[in-house]
């Protein structure tokens, strides 16, 4: 098998067999294929795709590359959710420790913020003390103490993934969906689940921003994962405007002890209770979506999930005060001001990518994986679209390094939150349900 | 500027600046590009083209990496015919040093066989001690004395674009209209001429297996050379068969030795007097089509052409006697046995590709750069297309370095040489003759 002949093969439309895939992927790991070759390869499949059983070769490939959680000991399902991410989604903070106390261990491994979208491992991080770099052995006993664990992707779990995610990164070939799905999958499937939910992203702020194209990512990952055995659910949510208020690690973090508290933004709970109910359903502790409802929201407003993120917090080295006083813990930034309206109107968009882009201009984000990230810093807003201001009116409040910063940061968030007069249409903020049996459009569950 | 940011946009069918262009290829030849974002960037052209002015700064920028022929003082003409290859092609052999005669100066740079087609520099060196390795200050002496000269491409020509076609070579990109196009032109361009010719070859053994992605290639390559000032003509011409006789170094020296002397295969003659017509043309030197045509009859059967070739032998330190008695001079392999047709019947066809890995097989040619060639084998075709055979005549005559060589080549042979009952239909040997003004279908000249 020569190199160059799979590329010219994929690049003609044509496909590829699994043993040629998990050939290609163990040579690439083992640093026989040269990145150049994998790089081409990589744009050959943007442009050409894969079909369902190349996808599952590669996904196998990648995960076989590197170690399984092994957690059948735990006698529990185990579920995880993987979101594709937005900016202001600190939904996992509240959801894993929400649903492991529904009987449910949730092994969850997540990533680190790049580009306009944040990651849950920042966030974590601005817990003073938080580790989120477990050893694979560490993880599991702590599932089985704790049934969570919130960690990073470790050099054990698909090391082919790692070093191909890194390349495609430079070279442009990230948004494929066959690549994305295989990436995910191979890392999901790695934590040994009986089950998984995804929260696919739409909208201007998500990394699709096509509804078809989130749709079709969502349905193959969920072949994917029907094929290798490990149930997967869907929701689509809405990524045209930030979920909940607030933007920025440390301050995300305060908004996630606020939900767990009962309060904090409407749309931000319910996304996480909507994903609470379907993990429940997944992982088979509840029977229909009534029950599994009602046993997340009980998780939520008993304060259980609190507790636990309490728990967890301390498993995990970080200031386990900050569920009491998240203020008093967490990093503050020094400049703290708000952007009021300059006008009255009503508010026409909450762009995502510019109050991404803005975070990154205030020192809370990366535009390159090795960039140092600032947790204090980052952008609480006060309006969604469609909501009518008086001039003078708050529209968010910054959260900066400096004045110059926060100057920086008024002006992007001015282009951010545009007022007018028109009233603007809004996706609902869950849109459709995707299982293997199909696609449901959900009945406009809350307006985003 | 990031590079990552250039591959997306060409990705996503957008365009590059000049400007753009210009420092990526700056940045990548002085290695400050890495080739895996390079081969991404390939395989994004591959899949979106290239507008003019982006092929005109892809070429500029190649050709300015390095260094170009300053032949000004030379006061003549300078004019070279660049061929897309294919097998059996020994044209440049006998049409160099026949335009050198008619007063053009003809710095001649080729390439090496890879693949099925075979390479000038490869034919020239079966001849003992000729040198195709010359410096520029060499070569440019040499055409002040002889007018013309025949050369490999040197490390100071086009840096750039040696680096990024061995890159493409390895990563399925070299079929780019676009990158052909720059790849090609910045090297001819580089020979600072003041006129060329290309003779694109269309079917089954050539680059281009498509009559439209020849004539695309042919106009896109005249448009470079017109807007560098560079006037350009091209002809497409057939190589659903092979050209002349005669396939494998030494003894494609020997066919061109007896074309010199006014003998040898028609369709070779008539590709070479074609050429050498456009040549006359487009250097000036000839008002008229008849004109340059007779002139360039006249060089070849009045010997002078031959004389030439022997001077030009002499000067680049090859064995000139081989202009005498090329049996005598060249490598002979020790194994010479035909091919005999196994019964009666019409050839169909003569495949170049089956015939071009034939003799890689035999050691002839090569599947990668570094590869040894063995420059006495080859396959000497005694049959075209449209022929009627008897059982026991020959097809071919096989030249190997060993008899188990030999009964493999016969095999392919078989393959390549189908004998059937219907009557082929023939490509006209130079279909078309193509102009900064159009394309001109030309009345079959010569049937192949």
């Amino acid at each position: 098998m020569s190199v160059v002949d799979l590329i010219e093969r994929k690049r003609n439309g044509g496909r590829l067999e699994a043993g040629e895939l998990a050939a290609m992927m163990r040579d690439y790991a083992a640093g026989a294929i040269p990145d150049y070759q994998m790089s081409a390869f990589a744009m050959a499949v943007y442009f050409r795709g894969m079909d369902d059983v190349e996808i599952e070769a590669l996904t196998t490939a990648m995960l076989e590359s590197g170690r399984m959680l092994e957690l059948g000991h735990l006698g529990l399902p185990r579920v995880d959710k993987h979101s594709t991410g937005g900016v202001g989604d600190k939904v996992s903070l509240i959801l894993a420790p929400l649903v492991a106390c529904c009987g449910i261990a949730v092994p969850m491994m997540s990533g680190r913020g790049l580009g306009h979208t944040g990651g849950t491992l920042d966030k974590l991080e601005s817990i003073p003390g938080f580790r989120t770099r477990l050893t694979l052995e560490e993880t599991a006993a702590q599932l089985q103490r704790l049934g969570v664990a919130m960690i990073g992707q470790t050099a054990e779990i698909a090391p082919a993934d790692r070093k191909f995610y890194a390349l495609r990164d430079a070279t442009a070939t990230v948004e494929a969906i066959p690549l994305i799905s295989a990436s995910i999958m191979s890392k999901k499937l790695a934590e040994g689940l009986t089950g998984l939910v995804l929260d696919v992203k739409t909208g201007a702020g998500a990394f699709m921003t096509r509804l078809e194209d989130s749709l079709t990512l969502a349905k193959t990952m969920i072949a994917l994962g029907e094929r290798r055995g490990c149930p997967t659910v869907a929701l689509l949510t809405d990524m045209d405007t930030p979920l909940g208020d607030a933007c920025g690690n440390a301050l995300e973090v305060e908004e996630s002890v606020a939900c767990l508290r009962g309060k904090g933004p409407a749309d931000l709970r319910e996304v996480t209770l909507a994903l609470a109910t379907e993990m429940l359903l997944v992982g088979g502790v509840s029977e229909d979506v009534a029950d599994a409802r009602a046993r997340a929201t009980r998780a939520l407003d008993s304060g259980a999930a609190l507790e636990k993120f309490r728990a967890l917090v301390a498993a995990q080295g970080g200031d386990a005060r900050v569920v009491d006083d998240p203020h008093a813990v967490l990093p503050q930034a020094p400049v703290v001001k708000p952007v009021l309206a300059t006008k009255a109107g009503v508010v026409q968009r909450v762009e995502p990518r510019v109050i991404g882009r803005a975070i990154i201009g205030l020192g809370g984000g990366r535009t390159k994986v090795d960039d140092v990230v600032d947790p204090a810093v980052g952008v609480v807003l006060h309006v969604k679209p469609g909501a009518r201001v008086e001039a003078g009116q708050p529209l968010a409040t910054i959260h900066a390094a400096s004045e110059s910063a926060r100057q920086e940061a008024e002006y992007a968030l001015r282009q951010a939150i545009p007022l007018g007069t028109g009233t603007p249409s809004r996706r609902p903020l869950i849109s459709h349900r995707i299982t293997a049996r199909g696609v449901e459009e959900l009945p406009g569950v809350g307006a985003h």
